[in-house]
C-alpha cells in the first residue's frame, strides 16, 4: 500500500535510521537528506532502496558511520578533504562553502575528496554548486565491475560522472550517469526477474558477449557506454577520482572480502568554474538561448527537469512511498532490526 | 608517388605555404605546428589534408590570418584569450605559459579562448600541459551539423573534447574525441567512395535514420556517439566552449553563408590541474598502476600510445607523405594556386 509522507518527516524518520545504526548525527543528516532527495525528485534507485547499504556497511564496519571529515587547504584553488573512511555526503557538505569560496576568488577550483565512499548519485553535490552561480563536474570511481574497452581483465567501477550549470531564472541544467552501458542495479533486477539484457551490456566470465544479466553478475564484467569513446571516459573518470584525490584506484578495491561492504573505498574529484570570470556578461544570455533550443526541439530534454517536476509536486503533496518500504525504516529508527 | 620528408623541412615548407597565403608569420608558425605534428604522429585527417581549409577560410576574410590574441587575466585561476577572430593554434601559443603559471599557482585554472576558429585536433593542447605536469581537458564547439538525443533541429557541433594526464617516466596519456558517432570527415570520405554508413551515424532532411552519407551530409544531421549519454556530453561540450568562454553557440554560427568558410567563430575551454596539489605524491604511482592494468588487457590501449610510436619513427627515418600532396604544398609556398 502508498503512505504519503512529507518531505520533513521522511527526513526526520531517516536521520533516525541511521542514528541508530552506527551513524554519527552529522552523517546521519547529511545522508538522509541525499536519499530524501532522490525519493523527492523521483529518482528511487538512490532512495530508500540504499537504505539497508548503508545500515550494512556501517555494521560490518566497512565504513565508519561518526567520521569526522579533515579538510586541508592544499592551493588557493584546491581543498582536499580526507573523508576519514566516511561517506561522501558529510565530506562535501563540510567542503562545500570553502569549495564555493575557492571558485568565486579564483574563477577555478577543485575539491578532491579522498579516503571516502559513496552509494548516492551525484547530481545532487553539483546541483548545489549551479545554485551558487558555479558550473561544476564531478568525478567517481567505484568497484571493479567494468571492463575497459577491448579488455580482459576489469580496472573500473561503473564508474559516475556529473555536470550541472546555472540557467538565469531557472534552475540549474543538471545530468548525472554512469560510464558502464547499464547501471549494476539495473542488471541485477534484470537478474532477479529472469529478463535477458540487450546486446552490449557486458560479458561473462570467460569475456563472451552475454545477454544473461546472472553471467555478468557472477564472474563476468560489464562494458562501458558507447564503446571506446566511452571507455576513455570511465579511464578518464577514474584518473580524476583516485589518482588525481589521492585515492585508492578501482583495482585497489579490498571490499570484496567483506561480508556486508557495497562499496570501494575510494575518491571523488569536484571541479568548480565560475562563469561570471571566464565567459563575461553573455553567459546568461547564452545559457538562455541553449535551454531554448533544447526544449520543443523533438523528444530532447533539459536535463534536469524531470526531476524538478517530481521535486515541485512532492513539494507540494507530499512523496508517495509504498508502505511496506515505510515501515521497515519505522523499524530501523526504533532501534529493530527489521 | 610516397615521399619522405623530415620534420623540421615540412615544418619550414608548410610555414612558407601559409606565410604565402594570408597568414602572419606568427600564426603560420603555430599553425604549420600543428600540421606537421599530426603528420608526425600518423593522425592524418588533421595534417597536410587540411591546408586547403587554412587557405580558404583566409583568403574569404572569414578568419583573420593576422589575428593578434589578446589575454586576459579574468582572475587568478582564469585567463580569458580573445583570438580576435583568428585560429586558436596562436591563442594558444600565446596564453598558455601563462595558464601553466596560473594551474601551478592557484592548484586549478581555466582558459577560456573565444571569437575563434579550429580547424586541427585537440590533443595537442592538452599534451603540451600534461608535459608539463598537468592534468588537462579541452573543450570546442563547432558547425551546428548535430542533433540532441531525441531532438529534430541541430543544435550542436559534432563537438569534440581531450584529455590528458601525464605518466611517471612515459609520455602523457592523451585522449581526443568528437561527440559524434562519426567524424564528418569520415562522412564525407563514406559519401566520395558511394559506401553505406553503420547504423546510428545520422538521420536524414525528414529526420529518418539512415546508413546514406550523402543524405546525412545534405540537409540530414549527425548524431551524438553512445545515444542519450553522448548527447549529454555534446551539451556540456557546447556549454563549456561556448556560454563558458564569452563565445558564440554553435546555434549562432553564420559560417554557411560564407563561400570558402569551413568553421564556425566559437570558443575552446580548457582546464588544468594541478594534481600535485590535489592528488599528493601517490599520483605517480597510481598513475603507472593504471597505465600498468591497462597493458596487456586484451586489445585495450593506453590512449596516446599508437601516435608516440608514430611520431618516433617520423623523427627518426621522416614522414612519408603522398608526393602529390607535398607538390601542392610546395605550389602554394612559392605563391602558386595549385
Amino acid at each position: 500500500m502508498q503512505e504519503t509522507i512529507s518531505v520533513a518527516a521522511l527526513h526526520k524518520l531517516v536521520e533516525a535510521a541511521l542514528s541508530r545504526n552506527g551513524f554519527s548525527a552529522a552523517n546521519a543528516s547529511a545522508i538522509a537528506a541525499v536519499i530524501v532527495a532522490a525519493e523527492r525528485d523521483g529518482t528511487r534507485s538512490h532512495g530508500l532502496f540504499r537504505l539497508a547499504g548503508y545500515i550494512s556497511e556501517a555494521g560490518c564496519g566497512w565504513v565508519d558511520g561518526s567520521a569526522e571529515p579533515s579538510l586541508h587547504d592544499a592551493a588557493p584553488g584546491v581543498l582536499v578533504v580526507d573523508a576519514g573512511n566516511g561517506y561522501c555526503q558529510l565530506a562535501f557538505e563540510r567542503g562545500r562553502d570553502r569549495l564555493v569560496a575557492k571558485a568565486r576568488a579564483n574563477g577555478s577550483a577543485a575539491m578532491a575528496i579522498r579516503n571516502s565512499h559513496h552509494l548516492a548519485a551525484l547530481w545532487h553535490e553539483v546541483e548545489e554548486l549551479a545554485e551558487c552561480g558555479l558550473v561544476a563536474f564531478a568525478f567517481r570511481n567505484a568497484r571493479p565491475n567494468m571492463l575497459p574497452w577491448g579488455g580482459q581483465r576489469k580496472i573500473f567501477g561503473t564508474n559516475p560522472m556529473a555536470f550541472a550549470c546555472p540557467v538565469p531564472g531557472a534552475p540549474p541544467l543538471v545530468w548525472d550517469f554512469a560510464a558502464s552501458a547499464m547501471s549494476r542495479g539495473e542488471i541485477m533486477l534484470a537478474a532477479q526477474h529472469g529478463e535477458a539484457l540487450p546486446e552490449g551490456v557486458g560479458v561473462d566470465a570467460e569475456g563472451r558477449a552475454t545477454t544473461d544479466p546472472k553471467a555478468i553478475l557472477e564472474g563476468g564484467a560489464q562494458l562501458p557506454f558507447g564503446g571506446y569513446k566511452g571507455s576513455l571516459l570511465a579511464l578518464t573518470i577514474e584518473i580524476m577520482a583516485s589518482a588525481a584525490t589521492g585515492s585508492l584506484l578501482s583495482i585497489e578495491d579490498r571490499s570484496a572480502g567483506v561480508k556486508g561492504a557495497q562499496t570501494a573505498n575510494g575518491g571523488e574529484m569536484i571541479l568548480a568554474i565560475d562563469p561570471a570570470a571566464s565567459g563575461g556578461e553573455s553567459f546568461g544570455e547564452r545559457m538562455a538561448m541553449l535551454v531554448g533550443a533544447l526544449r520543443g526541439n523533438g523528444t530532447a530534454r533539459v536535463p534536469g527537469e524531470r526531476r524538478y517536476a517530481a521535486r515541485k509536486a512532492a513539494e507540494a503533496n507530499g512523496i508517495p512511498v509504498d508502505g511496506a518500504t515505510l515501515d521497515r525504516v519505522r523499524a530501523w529508527a526504533r532501534g529493530e532490526q527489521p
